[in-house]
This record gives structure tokens, sequence and C-alpha cells, in this order.
């Protein structure tokens, strides 16, 4: 199982996003997604996370929180398991755009952007990202949701903490 | 790298640990260790964990709870993260003994019993699980744990959240 980390970084009421529109055969390709990447031999997942943070976005972060763990069952790419995260940035370990926002870098994956919360559900997003994006407001606690997508990417199934969840209209 | 998951049922002030003694060429033989098994395909986390609390014990877990994430780094093995439980069971699940506990089966892997919270640490344990095991009464979040071992089995690091544990004693 391919072993992976995802972080929503949060700045006032936004979360840093990446438009996937630059990276080849990307199967993420046109999306909206955290931040985030691989496993990589002898890394815990917040040593994972840092790393990947740090390499994306040139920001240090802080108060690094593990908010889920999901299994996605993907019968296009095999199977996946995420370690999805939120934190804050430390301050004084990037520079600030002329609205205060830390700046971003250049990415050879995509355009990173801070996106207001409220907008993010109104993007193009993968269908089982509608399911845990709201989790990150309702729930305190590390959550478990098993996500099954069908060949082609659509979503199929979501587990979450052993209860099936309603998918329709995701 | 191997996933596998690690539970320690709670009842009364017990925990139900089995003795490693049966199973032949067992990397765990002689020690004490929780409930648990590596992930089949298709499974989450908390799915493979009750299944394997099912198979090993007879009993229906309750108030099932993830407690941490451990990462294993093991010359002699290989590497494995080890999704960390603990929970209670379900009354009537299974029979009780004539001291109210719930009864055990057999089990080809070794002998299931009941240890005293109070006992647990004078057992034969393997070093990083000294580590690990006050964490589940000190910590009501999910902690991440890396746990480095050099060849033979000696544990020679500990990252708790980031953090270098001092593993001097354990």
């Amino acid at each position: 199982m391919r072993l992976t980390t995802l972080c929503y970084m949060e700045h006032g009421a936004r979360y840093l996003l990446m438009h996937r529109i630059r990276k080849k055969e990307d199967e993420n390709a046109g999306k909206w997604i955290g931040i985030g990447g691989h496993l990589e031999e002898h890394e815990s997942p917040e040593e994972c996370m840092v790393r990947e943070i740090r390499e994306e976005t040139g920001l240090v972060p802080e108060n690094l929180r593990l908010r889920g763990i999901i299994t996605f069952i993907l019968p296009d790419w095999g199977e996946e398991m995420t370690f999805l995260y939120t934190c804050a940035w430390k301050e004084g370990s990037g520079d600030t755009d002329a609205d205060g926002m830390p700046a971003l870098p250049a990415c050879p994956e995509g355009v990173l952007s801070w996106v207001p919360v409220s907008a993010v559900m109104s993007l193009p997003l993968w269908e089982g990202d509608r399911v845990f994006l709201p989790l990150l407001r309702a729930r305190d606690d590390v959550f478990s949701l098993k996500l099954v997508y069908a060949p082609g990417g659509a979503l199929t199934g979501a587990i979450l903490d052993g209860q099936q969840v309603d998918i329709m209209g995701v």
C-alpha cells in the first residue's frame, strides 16, 4: 500500500491549496488539493509531512496536527493510505505578500494559492475530498475514513469510523 | 512498509496480553504483547483491528480508540508501521470465567492472559513497548512515535511527536 501525507495549511480563514496544472501525467490534473507526497524510507508520517511542506512551500509548519487517516481504494492506481494534517505556518519562516499572506514559491507540480475556506467546496475536487474537508471543521479528534472509488474516479463508498456515510450529493 | 495493528484490550485494571510461546520462528518469541496482525488487502486500520481481535480472542471490541501511530525501524525485519489501539470488550460477546473476566480461547500464537496493568512493565517486553505503554495512561490524544532498533533487537532511538525521547533505563 502506498503511504502518503496531505496537509491543509491554515492562515486566517484560508487554506493553502495547489491547483495541479503543471505536472505531466498527473492523476490529480486540474484538481485543487492540499500539500503532500509519499513517505520516503525511514520516515514517520509527520517527518514526511514536515519535509513535503518545506519542499513545496518553503514554509515551516507550526502546530502540525494529525486530523485523519484515509484509506483509499483506487482501482486505477491501487491502494493508498493518507495521513491528513492541518497546520499553521511559523511566522518569519517566509516572506509575506502585500496582503500579509505568506508568500508562495513557484512549484513544478502546480500553482499554490491561499483559498478562502468558504470557497474550497466550489472548486474542482476529488469527490472524496468533499467528504473529509468538512470533517476538518466538524471534528476535533483523529478520524478514520475509507474512500472507495470506481475505475474512472467516481466515489462509490465512504466509511467513517466504521459507519457508512451518505455520499449522495457530494 | 509493513502495516500492522496492535491492541491493548482493557477490562478493570487489566490488559489482555499474549505470551508468545507457541508460534514457530516467531520474532516475538517469549515476549508479552498485545493483540494484532497485518492489514489485509482493502482493509483500513480499524477494520484490520476489529478482525484481528475477533480472530484471536473471540471477543467483540467496544470503544475502539486509535491511540498512536508507531513507525518501527527494524534492521532485522525491515520497516513497519503499527496502528496502536485500546478498547473494551462488548459485554455478552463472550463467556466469563469464575472471576468475571472475559473467557479466553486457546490461540495458536501464544497464551492469552488478563494482566494487571501495574504488572505489565515487569514482564519480558520489547524495549520500545516500555516507551509507548505508559503513553496509553499519560496521553489522551493520538501520538506519533518512531522507534529505531539495532540489529539484534536493542532500542537505539525513540522520537515522540518529533522530539527525541530519553530511552536510558527503559
